[in-house]
C-alpha cells in the first residue's frame, strides 16, 4: 500500500478521535498564555507517541513575549487548568505562561528539517449559550467565563495530533527530521514572536501553517498560495499625569485624558504610505477617575499594520514618537509597552505550487483558490520569514470549512468535515516534503 | 431667661445626642437619592417635633431630578435601608429615589417665612479602614461598601436636627412660619433643582445654607459673606459609531472614539470669557471594544462652570454644540445627558451682614471671616437663586472645622467641636429672622 | 513609398519647426486658462492646415471649468497675449478663459474617429535664470513673470501641430475622422471637465493621449500600458468667523482658524481605504488678521485623491463633512469650492498592446516599458473615461526624455531629440487606427 | 502768580501748537522702530529747552528689543524720515531702529525724581479717505503707506512736548530732577522692554503714564487709578518642515502645516488659571506652498496673556511646551521668537490717591472715573513694575477724549480738546510730585 493510502486510511481512523479532541478543548477553553491543560494534554500525547517534547523555557523565551497576563491570574489559571485535569508536571514546566509545546522525531535516514506549526489559544469572548448554537446545544460549550474558542484552534490543535500520530505510524519509512510546533497566545498575534527567539525554527528547511476558514468559508475549499500577511504592531500605551480639582485649581493637573486625546487624532493622522497598505488604529481608551477632576490617567490600546514589516516600522515608529510628544506636550509621562506583533510576508511560491500540486493530487477538494490575499494579521508570519530568512521555504494553507457565524463571533463555529480534510492534507505535504 | 441663653442651654443639652446622630449617619453612609435610613429618621424625628412633614413626590419633582441611579440599585438599595432600620413608610413615599424631607411649622403670629438648608448624602467612596482614621478605631465608618460621609453632610444632618429641636421647644416665643429642607444628592450638585422645581422656596423670606470646613479649616472660624458659587452643568455624552475591522475595512467603520477625542480638544479650546471666571473638563472617557475594531461607543463625562450662569450658560452651550459638531463630523450619534448642575450666585449683602452680627454677638467664634470667594459649585446655590430671584434674600454660612484630609478623601473626618458651635448660631440666626 | 516612410521623412523635415515652436511657447509660457497666445496658435495653424476649427464656447463648458482666475486676471492676460501677438479675433472668442482649441478632419472615406489629445498650460513658477538652465542661456526662457513650462506641455502642442501637419499632408490615404484636442489647465486638474461636458469625445472610437518624461527619465523609452490614474479633487475652503479683540472679548468671536486647524487635524485622520489607494493632503493655510484678534477668515487648499473614482468620492465625502462640521463646531461659515479634479483609470488593454506592437515595429525606441502604474493624477482621464464608457477605447503613452530636473522644477528642461520621437510615433498610431 | 496758575497760562499759550504737532506726527505717521522723524523731532525740541538729551544707544537696549523690522526696512524708512525733514544727526544715532529719547533735567534745590512717559509710535493700518474722517478733509491725514496714527500716540507725545516746555519755564521754582521719556514701538508691546533694560528709571521715584481715551471715550473725564494691566507675550513660530508630492510620497513629507495646526489646538485648550484672568490666542497662520505639497513651512503669530506676570508665565511655558512638543510630534523643526510683552501691574495706589486729588483740584473734568479695570496690555506696565520694584511709585493715567471710531480703526480720530487738559493735569501733577 503507498505511503498516501495510509495516511488515507489512518486519516479515516482516527477521525471521530479528532473530532472528539476538537470538542475537549473546545469545551475547556483557554486563552493566550494559559493553554495549560490544551498544551499539557498535547504535551502527554506526544511523549506517548514517541517524540522528543520540550516545553517552557525550552522554547519559550521570557524576554519576547507580549501581552502575557498578570501573575495571579497565569496562577489562578494553572490552578484551573489542573482541576480541570492538567498533568501538574507539564505545567509546572509551563511557569509563568510558558506553554509553548515542541515534538521532535528524527527520522533514521537523513533528509530535510519540516516543522508542521498549530495553534493552541482560545479567545477573550463569553460563548453564546443559545440552543442553535451547536457547541451548546452538544454540550461542548466552554466552561471557562470569558474564554472561547471563536477562531478554530481547537480544530487546528486537534488536527495538529492527529497529523503526529499518522507521522509516528509512518516514521519507518521517512527521512529528515519533524518538528511539531503548538504555539500559545496567536490571538494578539503574541506567541510566535518568543517562540521564534529561541531559534527553534532556524534549521528547518520546510514549515507548514494552516487555518480553517477566513475567505473560503464552504468545506471543500484549499488555498495553499496565501500573500500578503500585514506585518502589525500590538501596543499599550498609558498617560499618567496630575489629578486636580477641575473648578478649583485647574491649571495644577496634568491631563493625562488630554495628551490621549491629542495622541489619538495625531495617530490617525499619521500619513498614508505610497509603497503599500498601511493602518492604524485606537481601539480602546480608558481615562480619568471622576468628571470634576483632571484626569490622573488615561490607557490606549492601538495597533499598526502595514503591508510589509518596513511599512509597519514606519507607522510604528511615527506612532511611538506622537505618543512621546502627545505626553511631552501636556506635561504628563507616558509607557509603552508592546502587547503584540507580526511580521509581514508571503508564502513561498514554490512551495506553494507544490503545495497545489499535493491538494489537487489527493481529490478530495472541489476548488483550489489561487493566490489568496490574506489582508490581515497572523504571527504564524515570524516563523515564516525566519525560515525565508534562513534560505527555507514556508507557506501557510488555508483550509475551507462552512462557518456558523463569523471569526471571533461568539457564535463562531466550523463544518467539523473539515478536520479529516486537514489531517489528509497536512499528513500528505508533509511526508512529501521529507522524502524529498 | 432670653431666647438666646435658652438656645444656648438647649444646644448643651442636645451636643451628645448630636454626636451621636452624626456618628449613627456616618456609620450607614447613603449616597445620593440612595439616603433612604437617613432621611426616614429625619422624616421620623421631625413629625414626633411636631412639624408636618413632607416627602417624595411632595418635595421632590421627578422630571428635574438628575443623575438617579438605575431602578435596580434603588430598589437593593431601599431594601438596604429597611434592613438597617429605615421605617418602610417613609420609604415607600420616596420611590424612585425621591429621598428629599422638609418639616414645616407655622407659629401663632404672623411673620415671615424662613427656611433651612441641609443635605443628606454621602460621597461614593470607600473609607479608609486604618487605626489613625478615627471613624474606624472608633468603630462608626460605612458598613455601606462603596458609600462615605467624605464631605460633611452627616454633621450637616445631625445639626437640622438638633436646630429644629430647639426650634420646637421655643414655637411658643416665634412668629412666620419655618421649612426644615433636607436635599438629597448634593455631591454632583444633582438634588437641589429637583427640590426647587417643586417651589418649596418660593414664598420664603430668608434661606439659610450651611457648610463644615472647606477654606475653613479650624473650629471656632465662621464666614458670613460666601460669595462666587460658581454654576455649573454636568454632562454625560455618549457616542455611537459602527465597527468595523480595523485591519481589513477600516472604511466601513464609523470611529466613536476619534469622534470623542475630537470633541475633548476642541472642548478644552472653548475661549475664555471675559466677564469673569469659566471652566471646562472633561474628567472621563471610555471607549471601544477592542484593539483592531473601530471603537463603536465611547462616553466621556463632563463638566461646564461659570462665575455667573450666564457664563456657564455661555460654556455649555459651546459645550453641546461642539459635541453635537464632533458627532457629525466623524458620522457618529451622539446622545448628551445632564447629570447635575448648580447656579452661579453669592449670599445677599444684607443678610451676611447681619448674619456676621449674629457670630458677633455669640461671642463663641474666634475668627469672623469676611468675604469668602466660594470658587465652587454646590446647588444650595439654586435655593438661594429662587429665593433671591423671589425678592427675598439667601445666604450660606461656612462653619469651620478641623480636618483630619480634606473633603472627598478617604481619610476625611471634621472636629465635633464644631457641630454644637453650628447648631447654636443657626439657631440663634433663624430666631433673629423669625422674630424681625 | 510607404505610409509609414512617408510619416518618418515628414518628421524629419519637421523637426527644426517643431524644436522652435516649442521654444516660442516657452518662451511665452502662459498659466491655465489664460494660454491665449498658444490656443490663437494653434488654432491659426489648424486653420491653414484645413482644419475645421472650433475654439471657445463650442469646446468649453463654461458651467464645469474649474479654478479660473478672477476676470481682471483674464483680461491682463488677453491683453498681454495680443501684445505678444495673438491673433485677436481667436481671443475674442476664448473670452472667459475658454482657451480650448478643436481641429476636425473628415476624410473621404468612412471610418473611426479617433481623438489626440494635448495639452496646453503653464506651470505657476518663475523660471531659473542661471546658465545652467538651458532655456536662460538659449534665451527662450520665460518672459512672463509666474508663468514657466515646467512640465513639458510646451513640448506636447509642439507635437500636436507636427502631428497636425502630417496628416494634413496624408488625407488623402486616410479614411474615418480625426479630432485634434487642446486642453487648457491641465495644471492643477482644472480644464479636462469642461471640454469633456461638451461632448466632443463622446462619438470618439480611439483616444491617445501622451506625456514626456515622469517615470520615463531617458530620451528612447516608451511606456503604452499606463494604469493606476489616481482619481482626485481639489478644494478652497474658506471658513467665515467672526474678529473680537482676543484679550478683551475673546468669548465674543468666532475662530475661523481654530475651525480650520480642526478640519486639517480631522481630514488628515481620515481612515484608510481597504480597497486601494486613498490621499488626503491640506496644502496651504492662510488665516487671520492680527495676532491680537480673533481670527475671522482661514482659507485652507485641500485634495483627496483615490486608487479608483470610488475611493476618492469616499475621501470627498469625508472631507466635506470633516469641513462642515468643523465650521459649525466653532460656529463659522464655510464655502466650499471645487478647483479641480481628475478621474481614476487606466488604459484600455487592448488599446495598450497595439501600440506597444507601434512602438516595437518603428524601432526608435530602447526600451518599451511594459505595466507603467502611474500612481499620479492627469486629468486627460476624464477624457479617457468617457471614452470608455461609451465603449471605446483609449490610451496614454509615456514618452521617455532625459530631464535636467523634475517636473514642476524652476530648472525643468528636457531632451528636444525626444520631439521627433513622439511626433513620429503619435502619427504612425494614429494612422494605423483610422485605416482599420 | 501761583505755579498751578502759571501752568494753566501756559498751557492756554500752547494749545495751538500742541494740537498743530499733533497734526504734524499724525500727518507723518512713523510704525515701531521707525519714529525716526519723530523722535528726532522730539529730540531737536527737548535740546532746545535746555534738556540733556540721550537717544539710541544710550536709552534702548539692543538685545532686548522685540518685533524689529528688517534691517532694509529700517534704512529704508530712515531715509524717508530725512527726506521729511528728520535731522540727520540724531537719525544716524537711532541706526538699528533705536528711536527712544530722554530729556533729563535736574534742577537747583534737591528733591525726588520723576518720569513722564510718552509713546511715538503709529500703528501698521492705512487711514481712511473719506471725507468723514477729519484727518483727511482737513488734510492732515498720514502721507506714509501703511501707518497711521489710531491710537492717539501722536496726542501723546504733542502733550509730552508741551509738558516739557512748561517744566522748563517753571525750572526755577522746582527741585529734584525730571525725565521726559519718549518710547517707540508700543503697538505690538514692543518697546518698553529695551528702554528699561537700560536701567533709565531705575532711580525714579514717581513714573506718571498716560493715555487718551480706552474707557473713557468722553471729553473731561481722568482714571487716576487703573489697575488690571494684563501682562502677556507675543510669539511668532515657524514650523520646518520637508515638502514631498502629496499623492506619490506623503511618507516622505515632514508636515509643518499639521504641526502647526495640532499646537493651535492644543494651546487653545491650556487650562484656565485659578488665580486670574488668562487669555491665549493663535491670531494668524500662514502654511505650505502648494495644494498638493505636504506642506514644508507654517507660521503661527500668538500672544498670551494674564491677570498678573506669574498667570502670564504659566500661559508662555505652556505655549513653549505644546509648540516644540507639537512639532517634534509630526518631526518637523520650530523657531520660537518673543515679538512682544507687557507686565502684569496696578497703579500705586497712594499715587493713584494723590493724582485723583490734583484732578479733583483742577476743576476741569466733569467725570473722575473711580477704580478702573484697564483689561488689556500697555507696555508701560514694564516701566511702572520697575519702579515699584525698585520702592518707587507709579501710575498711568488714562484722559477722556471724544473718539470718532475706536482704537485702532482705520477711521479713528480724537477730540483735541482733551489735549490742553492733558498738558495742564501732567504739568501740574509733575510739578506737584517734584515740589514734595
Amino acid at each position: 500500500m503507498s505511503i498516501n493510502a495510509k495516511i488515507a486510511e489512518l486519516t479515516n481512523k482516527l477521525e471521530s478521535t479528532t473530532i472528539e479532541r476538537r470538542r475537549d478543548f473546545h469545551r475547556h477553553a483557554e486563552a493566550g498564555w494559559t493553554e495549560f491543560r490544551t498544551a499539557s494534554i498535547v504535551a502527554d500525547q506526544l511523549t506517548k507517541l514517541g517524540y522528543k517534547v520540550q516545553v517552557g523555557d525550552e522554547v519559550v523565551d521570557s524576554e519576547n513575549m507580549m501581552g502575557v497576563p498578570a501573575s495571579s491570574e497565569l496562577s489562578n489559571q494553572a490552578s484551573r487548568a489542573i482541576e480541570q485535569g492538567a498533568n501538574p508536571e507539564w505545567v509546572n514546566k509551563m511557569e509563568g505562561g510558558k506553554t509553548g509545546v515542541m515534538g521532535i522525531m528524527e527520522f533514521n535516514k537523513p533528509g530535510p528539517t519540516i516543522a508542521l506549526r498549530f495553534d493552541l489559544d482560545a479567545n477573550d469572548a463569553n460563548e453564546a449559550e443559545t440552543n442553535e448554537h451547536r457547541p451548546y446545544s452538544e454540550k461542548f460549550n466552554s466552561i471557562n467565563k470569558g474564554a472561547m474558542h471563536a477562531c478554530g484552534h481547537d480544530g487546528h490543535t486537534a488536527v495538529g495530533l492527529a497529523v503526529a500520530e499518522i507521522i509516528a505510524e509512518l516514521k519507518g519509512e521517512l527521512r529528515g527530521t519533524i518538528k511539531f510546533i503548538f504555539q500559545p497566545a496567536e490571538e494578539g498575534v503574541r506567541g510566535a514572536k518568543a517562540m521564534v527567539a529561541k531559534g527553534i525554527v532556524d534549521d528547518v528547511d520546510y514549515l507548514l501553517g494552516m487555518h480553517f476558514g477566513f475567505q473560503l468559508k464552504k468545506t471543500g475549499q484549499i488555498a495553499c498560495n496565501v500573500t500578503g500577511f500585514l506585518a502589525t504592531s500590538k501596543y499599550d500605551a498609558t498617560f499618567t499625569g496630575v489629578p486636580a480639582h477641575a473648578g478649583a485649581a485647574p491649571e495644577v493637573g496634568r491631563n493625562a485624558l488630554l495628551a490621549a486625546a491629542a495622541a489619538v487624532l495625531n495617530l490617525h493622522a499619521i500619513p498614508r504610505h505610497s509603497e503599500g497598505t498601511s493602518r492604524i488604529n485606537v481601539g480602546t481608551m480608558q481615562a480619568g477617575s471622576g468628571r470634576n477632576v483632571i484626569a490622573p490617567k488615561a490607557v490606549i490600546k492601538l495597533e499598526t499594520r502595514g503591508g510589509s514589516s518596513t511599512i509597519n516600522k514606519f507607522m510604528s515608529d511615527e506612532a511611538y514618537r506622537i505618543i512621546n510628544s502627545a505626553a511631552t506636550m501636556h506635561d504628563v509621562k507616558v509607557e509603552i509597552t508592546e502587547m503584540g506583533g507580526a511580521a509581514g510576508c508571503s508564502n513561498s511560491p514554490e512551495l506553494a505550487d507544490d503545495l497545489a500540486k499535493v491538494a489537487e493530487k489527493l481529490g478530495i477538494f472541489n476548488e483550489i483558490v489561487p493566490e489568496c490575499d490574506f489582508g490581515a494579521s497572523e504571527d504564524c508570519s515570524y516563523f515564516m520569514e525566519r525560515v525565508q530568512e534562513k534560505g527555507g521555504q514556508a507557506a501557510y494553507t488555508l483550509i475551507g470549512a462552512g462557518l456558523a457565524a463569523g471569526h471571533h463571533d461568539s457564535c463562531f463555529d466550523f463544518d467539523e468535515n473539515a478536520l479529516a480534510m486537514a489531517v489528509r492534507f497536512v499528513s500528505t505535504a508533509a511526508t512529501d516534503l521529507l522524502l524529498r
